[in-house]
């Protein structure tokens, strides 16, 4: 094949996506299955990462482990330890001790959030020190971004077939920030919250904008998915599972294009619904998604 | 019928379970389909409840708000805010303030723990204060209990069947605490968390015995997940889900029964599989399983 054949194609590859063959990501494990016959599965592993903020020791996460500098600083911008015009002057990890250390210009204020705390529900952030709303109110997503129903099914495509530790072991959140209907940034953890906060953090230390991306995640359209993503900056908001009333509510506030149950063919919009353009034929990706589940497509978990 | 005719199925009833028409929980959403009609959907509602002990403010919930006062007794044992052998002397729930406080009889330590913080992975405990590993280590679950894989499709089958805030309006987890083929408790919220404390803060109440029971959870199998079945003493852990590699440790290290990718007819067995009697054929229940498919049954989110 022609090298210039692939170029169209490069256009269209991931930036950043998992990689299902890092020997540190999985693990072989020996079990039994329904008929008491031995069986030999992939599970993903969790291990610690104590995170240092100027010297100071913030918190311990269990993560799968990559992209330790952009979960770091995205997980300081989520918490507002970090404000978006703090400049970062290093971000170093050591994998011997597991910790990695952010080192910003100005003195951060993070110990006041320390003070404050608020278990939230749901999958995207366990607990969030400091006021989560913060800053939310302020924000005004750009009301000219657009969403194709083409491009979502094209990006829902790709996403789907991407090669991701969730085809391979399971038991794992995917998130992935899309520019049309491009996939850029697909990133995965066993807790959502630090999917999310990979990609802020790449967004964070790339200087993306976030006016034209779309946001796809795995998992349920909660409150603080919506908020997490208005504070990003993004101005739609896509998943395969449902949504919560509080989740819709904000959505509606802030004109997020909040969609969920994308599945196949199928989609719905509970706010935001003015950047959507209908110009996919829905029937023809019933047909062909028909197709692609006789060959053996694996559920969502 | 006659009433003579229900006493045997009466024994196979939830002693608790969902109430899915209770209109608290839910609410109606309009919204737009894939074709960009009109739709009208029903979605999960979330309310804070923000928790008291002995006066103290402790933290703020965010919780599909039915059963307070179990979840407000299950979040304090699953935080070691409160011990096996405290005596609480009540639980008040204000529905207006939407708060709940639990009072005891000794004075807790909470404080002590608050100092600490780790954040965990996955959906099943956002933040733990204190040691989370505190007193797992020292628990030493029943090896005389069983799981005949017979009582295990049965309580599938009356687990996915009951009605449900999950089948009424997505995007909920749900825990079960049974007993041989018998699905006793069934909890549902918006975070896991929230479920596993609820039937906590049920057994410490009406102080079941672990022994004999199994846990059944949605979501995956985290570490997390884990160390709080065998911190309830509860000897078999169920669910559709996944595993991770460090839950698949601590299983083993407490010789707990972990039960994972449970659906139909086929699960997968990693820890304490002794426990397990294999009485049941699984080729029968494949089939009865495809029927019920064809029926329709949801899948999972």
């Amino acid at each position: 094949m022609l090298r210039g054949h692939l170029q169209p194609a490069m256009a269209d590859d991931f930036l950043l996506k998992p990689n299902p063959t890092d020997a540190r990501l999985s693990a072989r494990v020996q079990g039994r299955d329904q008929t008491g016959a031995a069986v030999d599965i992939s599970v993903v592993v969790e291990r610690p990462l104590t995170l240092f903020l100027n010297g100071r020791e913030i918190v311990t996460m269990m993560t799968i482990g990559d992209y330790p500098q952009y979960l770091a600083v995205g997980y300081l911008l989520n918490q507002n330890m970090l404000a978006a015009d703090d400049e970062i002057v290093g971000v170093e990890f050591d994998a011997e001790t597991e910790t990695v250390v952010v080192r910003t210009k100005r003195v951060t204020d993070y110990e006041e959030k320390l003070k404050k705390k608020t278990l939230t529900s749901g999958c995207a952030q366990g607990t969030a020190f400091g006021d989560l709303m913060e800053r939310f109110e302020t924000v005004t997503l750009p009301t000219d971004a657009k969403l194709k129903t083409s491009w979502l099914y094209r990006l829902m495509r790709k996403i789907n077939t991407a090669p991701s530790l969730y085809l391979e072991a399971g038991a794992i959140h995917g998130c992935v920030l899309c520019q049309g209907d491009r996939p850029l940034v697909y990133m995965e953890d066993v807790g959502r919250h630090n999917a999310v906060d990979k990609i802020a953090g790449w967004m964070f230390l790339e200087k993306s904008d976030p006016a034209d991306k779309i946001f796809y995640t795995t998992g349920r359209l909660t409150s603080e998915m919506v908020i997490k993503t208005v504070r990003m900056g993004i101005p739609i908001l896509v998943s395969r599972s449902g949504f919560t009333a509080w989740g819709v509510d904000l959505a509606r506030k802030a004109n997020l294009t909040l969609i969920g149950r994308a599945r196949g063919a199928r989609f719905v919009t509970l706010a935001g619904e003015g950047r959507i353009e209908y110009d996919a034929d829905a029937r023809a990706v019933a047909e062909e998604d028909a197709a692609a589940r006789r060959k053996g497509a694996r559920d969502d978990e």
